[in-house]
């Protein structure tokens, strides 16, 4: 396991982050905020022994790394990240065919973010990501996550490509999304699948894409080239869920 | 018809202005910049005759809105939003059932962005927007948006209620994405429609909900509560393109 130090920011996230039970090292709360959704924060933070500490805006803004704290951010120890393994057992408990999502070089937090939040809500067991050359947990990601990453497994991996060779001997296949391939409304997408998402600018990587078994493409009408990443990821995860439900 | 002042930043959406034809009056480029992306930029500047200023990267720092200007800025004149009319025509050109967006007070520019290049891609006719409280075409939607901004008309409404009255005459009827709806696989969303996204924090405000005709629910598995506003609008806008593809 790998940890990594990071803050929580914002009303949702550090709500959700607490109710998780992660564990909070200190919360950070505007000097004078006395408004529902904060009272909340703070309850919940005294159940845990959290730390309260008041500040002026200055001290947030100053502290805040996404400009958006709302008045308040929470400190965590570490974020830990799953292993691979871990997310196949999530899906192993549920009785369900393992369903991931592969992240080749994303680089934008929001996008990551709203990616991990896609996987929570579409029944996703977990998000894999490259430890090179992507972005990685940081404070902008867990606010755009919604507090889903409290709740969905993200693993970090050397080698996204060899990590998926043997994601293939446990019977999982690879789907990813290109132009060339076929109209993902006529592929079977059931079973236990990886979901593998490219780098905004550059797509999915020759390596990952030559050890995916399947390229679907989703139908474009338009005069730009591409989708927003995380748009085009749940348009995916949601055309697998559809044909899920369907089964 | 209204006109705002805007900036282009990024190689691909100052590409995509030129492509589309429209009037560049300032072009900046980083000094010494001279690869393949940017070579091609000053070509287009030159054919339309568009005045190119070379500038140092703390110029271009400093002009810059979004922070992301890959060494090229460009300077249209106006953005011209477009009329409710317009959109309504662009689907009569094309033979096509009116296919709009309808977005209730969204205040994050990136998932305005993401929402035009979405309603560009999927063939939607066109995105209605409130005057006031959301985001409008800043320098930051129009580099999200991919260069969608030049292709897909956006009009600019004062009040959404009303405008979707007024469509309801044309035979345009409505649907929203909320948990109570019915799940949308099981919904029929073929024929005219407008897709309403709401508020990022408090979804769709309750008078434009009132003048919904449907109310389609994203199914949800998992512990958070909500979708990025970008990602379910692609999701709800793919469920639209399966169900017109499969008539």
């Amino acid at each position: 396991m790998r940890y990594e130090e990071y803050t929580i920011e914002g009303r949702n996230a550090v709500t959700e982050a607490f109710r998780s039970g992660k564990t909070i090292d200190k919360l950070y709360v505007l000097d004078g905020c006395h408004d529902g959704a904060v009272n909340t924060i703070k309850s919940l933070a005294r159940k845990q022994d959290t730390i309260v500490t008041y500040v002026t805006k200055e001290r947030l803004d100053q502290m805040s790394s996404t400009g958006k704290h709302q008045g308040v951010i929470a400190q965590a120890a570490a974020y830990e990240y799953a292993r691979v393994e871990d997310i196949l057992e999530a899906a192993r408990q549920k009785g369900e065919d393992p369903f991931l999502f592969m992240l080749d070089e994303l680089e934008d937090p929001h996008n990551l973010g709203a990616i991990i939040r896609t996987a929570n809500l579409c029944g996703a067991h977990g998000v894999i990501i490259p430890k090179r050359r992507a972005v990685g947990l940081t404070a902008t990601v867990v606010k755009a996550s919604a507090g889903a990453v409290n709740y969905t497994a993200v693993a970090k991996v050397t080698n996204l490509a060899k990590t998926m060779e043997e994601l293939k001997k446990e019977g999982i296949w690879f789907v990813c999304a290109d132009m060339e391939g076929e109209v993902m409304y006529r592929q079977n997408l059931t079973g236990p699948v990886g979901l593998v998402i490219g780098n905004e600018g550059s797509g999915v990587s020759r390596l990952v894409k030559e050890k995916c078994d399947y390229i679907a493409s989703i139908p474009m009408k338009g005069n730009i080239d591409s989708l927003n990443a995380s748009v085009a990821a749940g348009v995916l995860a949601y055309e697998i869920v559809r044909q899920r439900l369907a089964q």
